[in-house]
């Protein structure tokens, strides 16, 4: 559709999958990574090995052609395996609705499958080992450092980064904070998070249910465990650094026996390595990231991470980053290749949801840790999810930013507090959840 | 008391009001400026002239001597002098008490002023030309740049960051943001600032109300102006930087000519410079910046605007600066020189405090360019005015912030906002003010 060259910054998740995108758009493309071809070196460290996949992101994927590929790869979760102290197990189904489910991918997996799609495409043109240095604005530039040390300038029409939480891009517009006016915030969580490892038994199956991610809720603090198609789990502790259940309560081998004995005994017996990996796997921080503006004069533009770096908690990183792709497509449609109309559409229909969502994440933390274990939140769980199976209207918040990408974020963040004020009164007073009156309890929510 | 050497970073308003108090106590400090002696060179541009002096940094001047000092070199606003753009004029008390007002101060005579006397120190060693490039934080020192390039290692017993709103030493947090998990947030306003002018009379006289703080409240901008000892006023234009009434909406003296003209014709009377004013003076961008920790490991701590830049709104920078230093003091009295001590509780007890003040400062734009000419409003100030003259325990919220020194920040926020909703409310409802029944509406205010 035009000749218009287009420079992605990071060939990440959505730095790759925008690329595919834009090359079935026509456009010339220059995908430009700093670290070397994944598929050739192993993987750096201290990312997440798996994600939870759901609609927005399935749908970005189906606008390239690739949610059937993709999914063939994928495990169904249908819910929250919940383990208890004394070992036992409830099902908390994320949905009333069988068709409602996540998925656990792999994220080396899904970006290696971007990447040789990508390649596929003659009008893309990647460069690994090409480090983004700084976005020069006033020379509407990029300057990249190469393996031999050398700094390219590089021109192009547009440029978008796509390069994550450290973006170089966002730290151009940083640098010019006053000049841009640019607001900027980075908050920590006190807790941070370790990943572990449950391996697959002996015949490559799964110690533990395969179609559901495992959560050990322990208040204040937790595991989680997603399956891997190898039969094995990635399990993540997470907690605070300081205080009686923090990591830095844990400086031993013995400490490290203590802890998991006591606190989740059924996943110890099923971790022959922890002691290894404890030491040898970092506890990471975690942060929520907002900025603004995020596209300058028409020429550059954060996306992703890049733009909203969000807590772990609902899910929805990469599902969200996805999700910018397809609106940064449909304003393709609306406003062709007039950057300068395209990029302040996508800033502002994308900031109040990204802003959602990162709030979402941080809430869904206690709801994790500590709500998944409460009586109240149970009940409220059980009725919403027969609402879910009696009224084709009702959707839980949770349904809402995971299975309803018809609805934005910050659509599901407004309802879904709304919806859980009444519910969570109505089980607050009530020990038996079948009893109740559901239509009336309808007629309240269709009126919120 | 001790022989620790404290190392001050900043001889501005903040760094060198609490080396002048760490002195009286016996340390030995280094105060270090990265700009050459504001009292032999003419001060940088960028910073507002004056400054409104209230009772919280009257506290901290009291602290080290020199109130009535600085008080002899003030000029008491009792008000708001409302200028309407039909040139009406009407006085709003700041208070119903007589002996609560604020002081116009030139901010270079302030920081000269406790320049000389942080130089009377034998105990105080004051470097100018020498700039912070880095607090290195394992080897707990910081380097200076000097002018001859050189780059010097100092060492102290405890670092304090009085650098202002572009910290060094904050920059060096955040060069290890994920280690210290260190929270950060600028947030720019769409709107800015522009100083502007009124000289004095032919004999030095004043033009306009000398005991006020004018205001041009325009809906949505506004001017202010706040009186010189020379007679002269400094105006500050606050208004978009985009839009009908930004800033980017003049370009040309034409512009200028019409502007001034249509929205503010008295004061324009009395700008003859205005004009050439206009054009050399920047329109600088409003933000406030908010972290966390400000303390590392009892060694190094951010202090004033390095850890809490606000926007000028409330006429809080310099209070709420001088009383962290107001609260390291008493920090000290607690703890002596047991740094690990007093870091901590300092920022404990500074940063709700720093926060509550950021917020209202915000919030009082709003009051500021659009309230103070809202017919309900000024209703609710006629009748906070009655009240505090009529009841000893009545205090606005403004003053709380202003003139109660004694009441946190945090305090003023959450019990001004509850007053200001009952009062509003009252007011909304009434045409005659004096008619109310102070009595029950003293009952309500109690009881909140």
């Amino acid at each position: 559709m035009s000749n218009s060259k287009i420079v992605i910054i990071g060939a990440g998740l959505s730095g790759s999958l925008l690329a595919i995108r834009l090359a079935q758009r026509g456009f010339l493309v220059e995908l430009h990574e700093k670290r070397s071809d994944m598929r050739k070196v192993s993987m750096s460290a201290g990312r997440s090995i798996n994600l939870a996949l759901s609609d927005r992101g399935i749908n970005a994927l189906r606008l390239i052609g690739m949610d059937e590929f993709m999914l063939d790869e994928a495990i169904p979760m249908t819910g929250r395996m919940v383990h208890g102290l004394d070992g036992s197990l409830m099902l908390q189904p994320y949905s009333g609705r069988a068709d409602e489910y996540i998925n656990s991918i792999s994220r080396g997996g899904l970006n290696i499958g971007l990447l040789d799609k990508a390649e596929s495409y003659e009008n893309i043109t990647i460069y690994f080992d090409s480090e983004c240095i700084n976005a020069d604005l006033d020379r509407e530039i990029c300057q990249f450092k190469k393996p031999d040390g050398s700094i390219v300038d590089v021109a192009g029409d547009l440029f978008v980064g796509t390069d994550g939480a450290g973006s170089a891009i966002r730290q151009s517009y940083f640098n010019q904070s006053a000049r841009l006016r640019f607001s900027f915030s980075q908050q920590y969580l006190s807790a941070g998070y370790k990943e572990l490892h449950i391996p697959p038994t002996e015949n490559g199956g799964f110690k533990i249910e395969k179609n559901a991610l495992h959560i050990w809720p322990r208040g204040g603090f937790m595991m989680i465990g997603l399956p891997n198609l190898d039969g094995s789990f990635t399990m993540t502790l997470f907690t605070d650094f300081e205080g009686e259940y923090g990591f830095n309560a844990i400086k031993t081998e013995e400490d490290v026996e203590n802890y998991f004995t006591k606190y989740f005994p059924d996943a110890y017996a099923l971790m022959p390595d922890l002691k290894r990996d404890y030491f040898i796997n970092p506890a990471s921080s975690l942060g929520t990231i907002k900025c603004y503006p995020w596209q300058f004069n028409g020429k550059f533009l954060l996306l992703g991470d890049a733009a909203h770096a969000v807590v772990p908690f609902y899910g929805q990183g990469m599902n969200c980053s996805f999700e910018d792709c397809v609106v940064f497509d449909q304003c393709i449609d609306q406003f062709g290749d007039d950057w300068q109309k395209v990029l302040p559409a996508v800033q502002e229909l994308r900031k109040i949801n990204a802003d959602a969502i990162a709030d979402l994440a941080v809430g869904n933390y206690t709801e994790m840790r500590d709500l998944v274990a409460d009586p109240v939140f149970i009940k409220k769980r059980k009725l919403e999810t027969k609402l879910e199976q009696m009224y084709p209207d009702y959707f839980s918040k949770y349904s809402m930013v995971t299975f309803r990408a018809d609805l934005s974020y910050s659509y599901a963040q407004s309802r879904g507090d709304k919806q859980n004020e009444v519910l969570m009164k109505i089980c607050s007073q009530t020990d038996d959840v079948d009893s109740l009156d559901t239509e009336k309890i309808m007629e309240m929510i269709r009126q919120l």
